[in-house]
């Protein structure tokens, strides 16, 4: 296992982003079981609302977000119109946590390193006594917290370096088909959001490419979101590790080093999109101001294009937070959607039920 | 302009590699007159051969290099065969240099590098007394070769950085359009290998996405390949330099920087396939040592697969180099593609035809 960590001020800056969440994780345990109540009862009131088979959003309830998209859609592929848009060039990209799943107390794959470090722990004893992996098998939060960004990137390289990029996809799929959300009881495939799963549809049965660009690791979701969202693996775009390709003596494989290589956030993401795209989106949807250069390159685009921020203002069937969250921070990023026009979703409001699961109640 | 220099062992490497090449141009041009007389007879005889229109690959002999190919897609598109592949596992990769186009005498990247520094020359009269500049501005490639590695990289990222993705692009397509092969007298693009062309579309015809996995640098492709191959931009992989976001005031752009930030070359090929596509190809296709980690790569996929080197063969219509060129050194990899049994062009005897003019002659 090469467990050399290497630190640069850009990993120290996510770092202590991610470190934030970690507290603020076991601030919002406390109310988790009030709002599954308040949760049940908004779910009964709104999955009665009738689906039809015509409408291309039928879980978007009739406001300005579903008209606005469907005005979009409708105008860029209209070959009469002065907006329409090549098929090549319809290039539509999303954020993952917060925007297509949920991504509270903490983000999912935060749950997962937590997770994987106890399920690791046979094979290390020495982690009985060793911080930080001491605190998580003992649960000590408060400890954890102490450890900083260092131990939480030991932490994160624990789980996610020293193997092949096969043995992690399978180690993310044994967690995923059995880990449970802390609050919503549910494995975290479960947590997708519906409207947004029918956006994708929508988007590509109009000849949209629907890509993933988030902060999360690539690695980690292309082992499973590939099924739920749709989506493929190489539209799939993420932050990532360093990795090293290995002869094997003929069983070639590509070993993850413990070293961060790209964030995918903020600025990286038009970046990330440039290099490995290559073309400006001329859609793109996100929830936080993680995501606004992201909205802002594609606001450039010389194609008529659209900006979509999903808000979380549902505190009963998800969450609710924005400019003051320490999670899916959404400040500069509303000023800038409210003043250029830019539809944001009222996730309360717009949508007639938050997740998959709630169809069939 | 950034002109800022960081210079890495591995780029170092990449440089002595470049720096080679250079070396090589100036030997290569001596003999390049009696190579063209030899072309145009050769032309003529090949060309006569009658072409077919159920032939997926008409401009290729009927030598084993086609049966192969042809037996291959035929078994894993067969929904009955034992060697079915699902149309999303259908990866190809292609080297570009001396794989779909000609790289001779030079990378033709590297031409662009010199005419695109007599352009700038104007703007920069500091240069006519300033190496590298003023070695290429008196095409004196003696004294050029004296200023080494450093003064290679300070050419190419004099012209290849220091500008937004736009300007970069024009600059290229600009070059493309009038800048002439030395020894063939036509524009770059059309050096490309018209049975390379009708294979990437049998593969396309047959559900494979085709993509570029190159040394050559990722903008410079894009800028002008996708029309040529059938490639969309997001389908092409190669080296890159880093770029940085500015928000510009409300006009984004991405800016170039003059550092490398990965060279897909060698091992780099894997590891950019896994980091941008995440799945392994099922058929790659090159022409040098370089590809032969990536097709070491493919050949270990679980699904039946398929692995091609072009042998440069032909002096006469194209170029005749292997083990012991400095440039596309196939040495190594026809080891091993002899010896596991990949399938080898002989580009002499299997190919009708070179390149796509000769089609009219």
């Amino acid at each position: 296992m090469n467990n050399k960590l290497t630190i640069t001020m850009k990993q120290f800056k996510y770092i202590f982003l991610v470190s934030i969440f970690f507290s603020i994780f076991f601030m919002s345990c406390e109310t988790s079981e009030k709002e599954t109540q308040k949760e049940t009862q908004k779910e009964t009131q709104n999955t009665q609302t009738a689906i039809t088979e015509t409408d291309p959003l039928p879980s978007w309830n009739e406001e300005t977000s579903k008209s606005n998209i469907i005005a979009y859609v409708s105008d860029v592929t209209n070959t009469e119109s002065k907006n329409f848009i090549p098929i090549k060039d319809r290039i539509a990209t999303f954020d993952n946590d917060g925007n297509l799943w949920s991504e509270q107390p903490i983000y999912f794959q935060l749950f997962f390193v937590i997770d994987k470090i106890k399920l690791m722990a046979d094979a290390h004893p020495e982690w009985k006594t060793q911080q930080p992996y001491k605190a998580v098998l003992e649960n000590n939060m408060d400890e954890l917290m102490k450890q900083g960004e260092r131990g939480l990137l030991q932490l994160v390289m624990a789980t996610h370096s020293g193997n092949t990029t096969e043995e992690f996809k399978s180690d993310v799929q044994e967690w995923v088909k059995t880990a449970k959300h802390p609050t919503k009881n549910v494995t975290y495939d479960k947590l997708v959001f519906q409207p947004m799963l029918e956006l994708l549809q929508y988007l590509r049965a109009n000849d949209f490419k629907t890509y993933i660009v988030s902060g999360g690791g690539v690695d980690f979701m292309r082992a499973f979101v590939t099924e739920i969202y749709g989506i493929p693996e190489e539209q799939i775009i993420g932050s990532r590790i360093k990795t090293e390709f290995d002869y094997n003596d003929g069983n070639p494989v590509i070993r993850r080093l413990a070293e961060l290589e790209f964030v995918d956030d903020k600025e990286g993401k038009p970046l990330n999109i440039q290099k490995i795209i290559g073309k400006k989106p001329v859609f793109a949807s996100g929830n936080s101001d993680g995501d606004l250069p992201m909205m802002q390159w594609t606001a450039s685009n010389k194609y008529k294009n659209f900006m979509l921020y999903v808000h979380h203002t549902d505190s009963v069937r998800e969450w609710a937070y924005d400019r003051n969250s320490h999670i899916g921070r959404l400040d500069k990023g509303l000023d800038q959607a409210i003043n250029d026009g830019w539809t944001v979703i009222d996730m309360e409001k717009d949508w007639k039920v938050i997740y998959p699961f709630e169809l069939n109640n």
